[in-house]
């Protein structure tokens, strides 16, 4: 009954088998690495991107930081939501790698619309050298809110970014949840909906700390990799982060494992809905849920052994029954009894 | 005959072995896993410092420049030799994390003396505010030429740098090989001989990627913990790092491979020293080996599939008897079988 | 009938006679001018701080930037108010000196409450390393919307930012017009009311381009001596900017002025209050007003000669019924026969 | 008999009146003042550039910083003199608007020669992405020795940076007092000669505190004026920076003061020359001295009321015979009877 986060669970046997099969004899190192070589085949046959630059990540902060920071002037603001993860939970990261600021839009479930970002870019505009200038957009899919943004709406955020000549960055922690959950394919919710770079998460579905970066405009390739460097972000024995990426991509293991993590957040989902106690506050739509509960239920739940975060408050100090918000996300390897043993503690 | 690197080789599998058991089940992350509590014991047991903070970084770049973030002012100028790998192989990653600058002291064989260092220091004496204020000392063990500093040599730097109230870091990418080559312990090299923080690397000596950042004054652990974050350093996934580290301090493993690292270098030294062609340029120390010979020389090693960097000059194009620098490196994972066919080739 | 800033107008002829007269043969450079010595005295007098340490600047901007990242660590988030001037109008100067990133406070008439400060310092509580962490309050006094807090208002302010062990500073661009309106003293409007640092405004009040930068903790002045030393802000013919604060200072200079800019300024709100065509937007207080009229209206005034900022559109296209706001400023140069003709204009 | 620095004189009574005639009236801020304007053309005809972005800062370090953060990147190395103002006396402002590091090329008298240059330059090409790329070389005329580079030197060196693609920054403090040394007009000393960026400095000639920032590529305007605004460098008031350097370009005024100090300058070089105690270090070309002259020697003087700065001791403390350095600088306020009056001192 372990919901506390899908950076928590165990990486995929097949990643472990991998970094296995990596280590044998000497790689050059840094990237140079053969393997890399087919890791960026494949993340450029996903995204359909031949000329993409494609490099990887020890976490999505990181990936975030680098990519931000080589499309943003340190004289600009960025866009971008007001619970946004690069806002909230990166202690200052893109600041300090981008040198600007950010601009909240304000949310609704987790998603900004096209004419609330519109709105906050156009206010950006009548302060000449005085005021921050117009940086890049960065959208989180999934949300951090558990919703997912539908393609049309991802274009239409683009759209407003491009007509005021902006580029869209995505964070994709949760990229392979948001793709299986919209049934599309990567390039889809991508390239093709006007975003310029990706963080193609997959540290929290199934590997042990790798992302991918992927840039559709290669002539920022290089800024990236000086960038990367100096951030003290290049990985010397880089093979084995190219190992967990190619397992990761062959054989569709990625998407297996995301589909596996949307089902159980579904199931958990639907006893949460016939639960009277538990509220759930935003549409569930891939893997993560937000649920009000009353404080003496949160306490039985974590007491019993149920581990996931309470997100407001301390579930062993206040009036029992004031409503608390928990949120529960799936990993690839929660299992169906692992949701029937939560739900049935939940249903008592 | 792989001599590129110590960053090229294979981890050990016992390294290996301690990831996949590592990978069963939840744990929780940012390196609240129960194997760190287990790594923090080990390093601070190692270093006979029972309240040192202890942390894990990805590689040495990173916990070079974390470190020194946490230790310098953006108004200080950082002390090193004029060959550091924070000067010369990090991209500005340590000006970014500080804000500051470095002040070269001239070396021999790699090597800064403590008159040097001193003389270097009280140049920045009389500027006021308008000077770079003084600022840590930082010296590579074993340095980037492959010698190493006697405990002598070490205290008396640190002792300068204390003359002027100034701290000492260790950049230890390969402090096994040189703690072995001094036949001392891990205190003795660093806190006993005036060290505050110490780089501990693991990546050079068969890990996957993984080097210990030690402070001795855990008053500065809470910002080191911030400037980790910020820099995008701080991994989920934590467990997979502490298993690594852990597994590299048990039994000895990691004095085990530095041994052996250096006694093939040994190896490979005493050969060349008995080659005419082959002229070694400084006394090899530890596990690196730096040989000046002429250039066709150097084309035929290569050709029959020696790997190592030609330093200063293309092996390939230019007059056949010019003398080129020649870096060799041995890891854990080099065979005295690798030795003798190297030399077997050389004395063709 | 020029309303357009408050920077637009000339310096008080005491102010250029006061810099005559400090031209005359060599002075010691960089603050180290005899000048400078009773100015510090004229301002630790003023704000009855005998130990503060006491700077000069030659714009806002600079103050408090300097001043802001004397206080504040990079990893922290300042609160402020969402029409700030370090928010809006500084081109992200306190983040290139600070590091840190802005927590906006919601404000009515561009003043913060208490309690919506407190809320947002409470919001950043629960994420750890993980958030940004707090750092100080920034308050704008006269507000960027003509509004002048009262002493209680600024007490209520400090007091719940030192509730979280946080200092304040005071932006004082405006200084003069604000304890002018309240019938103040400068320490009963800082030191008194909990704000630790001050930016004392001159530049808008009369002089070519001059603030002193106050810090009532002498603790911090070498760190705020090298921060403005590396931001290019240290003058060596520093005399001059000491001769404008010494004059400013001297026979309450400083106090005829802004007395006479606020006195301007509620005739021509008067004025306006008596027009039906504009619509004064928020109380104004000092010497700032903002007002809303017709397109037609504004393009007449402009058109006869008066100058005067539009802030939300073009005066000259558009639907000619359209309101927009306009913004209106009296400096000390500003006589009652201008403001009378604005006015008769006005009243057409 | 005041030499410690053309900084401590005082403005030129020309340069004081046209502050005085600025004063009148409103003006708008920023730049947008009709001075400005004028000098614009002043200084886009002096260095025969029409096409020329020209700024004005306040002082040295501010002119370098800014125009070097635009020229530069944040993995960038800067090329300088060993003993360069942006090294030596900028308390690490360029690294702070660049981002960047110096490397120190060596010098003979304070010049570099282009041979020592092309081989710090070419040292950087061999670390890839590790090591810092090429930035600019930014060379200081009048150097900070006193000598001054020929036209041709300075050619030798742009193009050496050009060989390699790298622009060339001139820190032209004492811009004046070089031209005027060199019998040149500005454009051969700067654009015609390779330069491409230009700090112009003012203030050690006779100004109150300005130097002109040109940069004669105009793809580099915009970029400028964020970072000055960034930097909290952009003055409202502006005219009164305008009105300096309008005074300053008008009827040869900066020629003439220069032209002054320079020949007081060799006033006091020759008859130091004649003196058997104090030795000359340095070709004095413009209005700079270094000369050693035992302890004993420099109290006489300084207790007799000459004032100039000992670089490397205290004339008060330590043996009567050491030979301490000396220097001494004159400005164009200093008289013949000045210079008499230190040398028959000297002479006893």
């Amino acid at each position: 009954m372990f919901f506390a986060s899908d950076n928590a669970g165990p990486a995929h046997p097949d990643v472990m088998a991998a970094l296995m099969t990596a280590n044998a004899g000497y790689a050059m190192g840094y990237g140079a690495d053969a393997i890399m070589d087919e890791v960026r085949r494949q993340v450029r046959d996903l995204f359909e991107a031949p000329e993409a630059a494609v490099y990887l990540a020890i976490n999505g902060t990181a990936a975030n930081a680098i990519l931000l920071g080589t499309m943003t002037q340190p004289w600009q603001t960025l866009f971008c939501s007001d619970c946004a993860h690069i806002h909230e939970d990166e202690c200052n990261a893109p600041e300090f790698y981008t040198g600007a600021k950010l601009t909240l839009v304000p949310t609704t479930d987790g998603k900004m619309t096209a004419d609330d970002l519109r709105a906050k870019i156009a206010a950006e505009e009548s302060r000449g050298v005085h005021g921050p200038q117009r940086g890049p957009l960065s959208i989180t899919q999934v949300t951090e809110k558990g919703t997912v943004y539908t393609l049309d709406e991802i274009s239409a955020l683009t759209a407003t970014a491009k007509d005021f000549g902006l580029q869209t960055h995505l964070d994709g922690a949760r990229f392979a949840n948001a793709m299986t959950a919209l049934g599309c394919t990567a390039a889809e919710m991508t390239s093709k909906a006007g975003v310029d770079t990706v963080s193609f998460g997959g540290t929290k579905n199934g590997l042990l700390g790798v992302e991918a970066c992927v840039i559709f405009d290669p002539a920022l390739a290089w800024e990236f990799e000086l960038r990367r460097k100096r951030g003290g972000h290049l990985l010397s024995k880089h093979r084995y982060l190219s190992a967990q990426m190619q397992a990761y991509l062959t054989d569709d293991l990625w998407i297996k494992m995301a589909t596996s993590a949307n089902a159980r957040c579904a199931q958990l989902a639907a006893g949460l809905a016939g639960n009277n106690a538990a509220r759930i506050l935003y549409p569930s739509q891939a893997n993560i849920i937000f649920f009000e509960m009353a404080r003496a239920e949160h306490k039985r739940m974590l007491d019993a052994g149920a581990v996931y975060y309470v997100m407001n408050g301390d579930a062993d100090k206040g009036p029992a029954d004031e409503p608390l918000i928990g949120r529960l996300v799936c990993d690839w390897s929660m299992t169906e009894d692992g949701i029937n043993r939560f739900l049935d503690l939940l249903n008592g």
